[in-house]
């Protein structure tokens, strides 16, 4: 079982509207209500990659109810997709909220404009409560993906506690943050970072995304795969560096691009393929999520057929 | 009591954002729920000033809920003003959901900007069902309003259906609505229809108001009070025509306002005053929702000193 973990948990509503103007009054034409977060996204691409996969981090509130609600659904389009597995809900419940991100399509121009709540307050008690099942979850993991932002109550030092508890546990992680959490996290030591660029150069403060990289990686994190956004990937691991990137530049929406990345670089790992091999499956399915219609949701015929065409540079260390 | 009825209630939500700019993202920096639509809104000024008001419509889903929940609790801010009256929930269960509405305000330039969902569909039966309950609501009533758009499956001569069973029980109506359900509930003759001069010029194809106004009555209304936003309310009715007006212009925020002013003129129905006190009340209230500093709600004191200084002009017919 693969497991992820997001704290920060998010009911996804899009809006589809003929034209965002501000100070005007708009009548929304579609609503799409799903379950959201980096953790969850990543969830349902492992899944819909034939994985079992088990999603915790805090639900509450009507928000929260209907989040769960959808999980136990299954989230249709993948659920009957070839190989797809299951995401098994293990949320701990909390008093407050879960929030809601809104993203309004503007039909003329194509544009999302987002709108994301801060999240639920989190009280110690239930910070405790999750650390307990954190501990329990992670004996049963092969590997843990931490995705996202901190809730308000959760401490800015959350992530480097998780990622020393994977660590001891002997469970390999991933950790998928920014900021202060990030930086925290990174020095913990996590078997992998995937920050973008704007991530990494707060956390270096340099913006040439090789030397970026590399700085990550002296501050702990065993291998850094630096996203390029359309330029696909870097990797610099022990095992040596590569970048990977789509054989064209695609057009669509990159919602979701990044936790589909995440989700192929943690299914290359537990199914223990070699980095380059890895960076082609995290790149088809970055690419192919774009070129989707449906935000965050990755076209299959799309990745399958990228699997072959993804370009892969670089070399392995001496050993 | 009197009876509101919201056939397309909703979630109202207000996100604080610095700064609303498209295709861009935006942390919300508050979040406020409250329940809404324009029945609810009436039913929540109605209860400020005292009187026992009843709502009923449709609520469903998760934002059903909660919008039940929140009407259960009572209204913050109102309950413990003095005279507060109760607001009792008659709404008819329905399978879909309640819509969301986001006004999105932009802390920079103080505008907000607008997403409204579309509503439920409503099915055949739930319509029924409706029907059968708001007849056994209208015996006991006092007055009825019948406030905003119709959801999705609501036949569009629903109104006048509505109109026509007020009627028949003897009980007085105000119908506050627009488009083809306005002119449909107008030709079935309500007692009083409170358009804004879009919607009066959709009605009778003209843009001056005591025109239009006069020829809205001709259509079936027995009492106009137009909304002049600022400039405040021109009634034409069969006792006679006025203009009344606030001392001055105000700024602030007009959500609510017009909901407002049907609070004014359905509880000085009832309470029999002659029509320049209630367009005195309903300026009054009106100008003091404007200026309140919470969004649709209206600013006690400045209404209590309004009342002395709203200015009313015009004369009684002659009998």
């Amino acid at each position: 079982m693969i497991l992820t973990v997001t704290l920060n948990t998010a009911l996804d509503i899009t809006y589809r509207v003929r034209s965002l103007r501000p100070h005007a009054s708009h009548r929304v034409s579609e609503v799409v209500e799903r379950p959201g977060g980096k953790g969850v996204n990543v969830a349902r691409v492992l899944a819909a990659l034939g994985h079992e996969v088990t999603v915790t981090g805090f639900a509450g509130g009507p928000t929260g109810r209907v989040l769960r609600e959808r999980l136990a659904d299954g989230m249709p389009g993948e659920r009957s997709a070839v190989g797809a597995g299951e995401v098994v809900d293990a949320l701990v419940p909390v008093f407050g909220a879960t929030r809601r991100t809104i993203a309004v399509v503007d039909e003329l121009t194509g544009d999302t404009t987002q709108l994301n709540e801060p999240g639920p307050q989190i009280t110690p008690a239930e910070w405790a409560l999750f650390l307990g099942r954190y501990t329990e979850l992670v004996a049963g993991a092969s590997a843990v993906a931490l995705c996202g932002s901190l809730p308000p109550g959760v401490p800015v030092g959350a992530y480097a506690n998780l990622v020393r508890a994977a660590r001891s546990a002997g469970v390999p992680v991933l950790l998928d943050t920014s900021g202060e959490p990030l930086r925290r996290g990174v020095a913990a030591r996590p078997d992998i970072i995937k920050p973008n660029t704007d991530e990494l150069a707060e956390l270096t403060g340099s913006h040439e995304p090789l030397r970026a990289t590399q700085d990550a990686r002296r501050r702990g994190a065993h291998a850094v795969v630096a996203s390029l956004g359309a330029d696909g990937l870097l990797a610099v691991t022990p095992e040596g560096r590569w970048r990977a990137a789509p054989p064209a530049p695609v057009r669509g929406n990159p919602t979701g691009a990044g936790d589909s990345a995440v989700a192929g670089l943690l299914s290359g790992l537990v199914e223990r393929l070699p980095w380059p091999a890895r960076l082609t499956r995290a790149v088809a399915l970055s690419t192919a999520t774009v070129r989707s219609t449906t935000a965050g949701e990755f076209d299959r015929t799309t990745y399958e057929e990228l699997l072959s065409r993804v370009a892969v540079s670089g070399e392995f260390s001496a050993a």
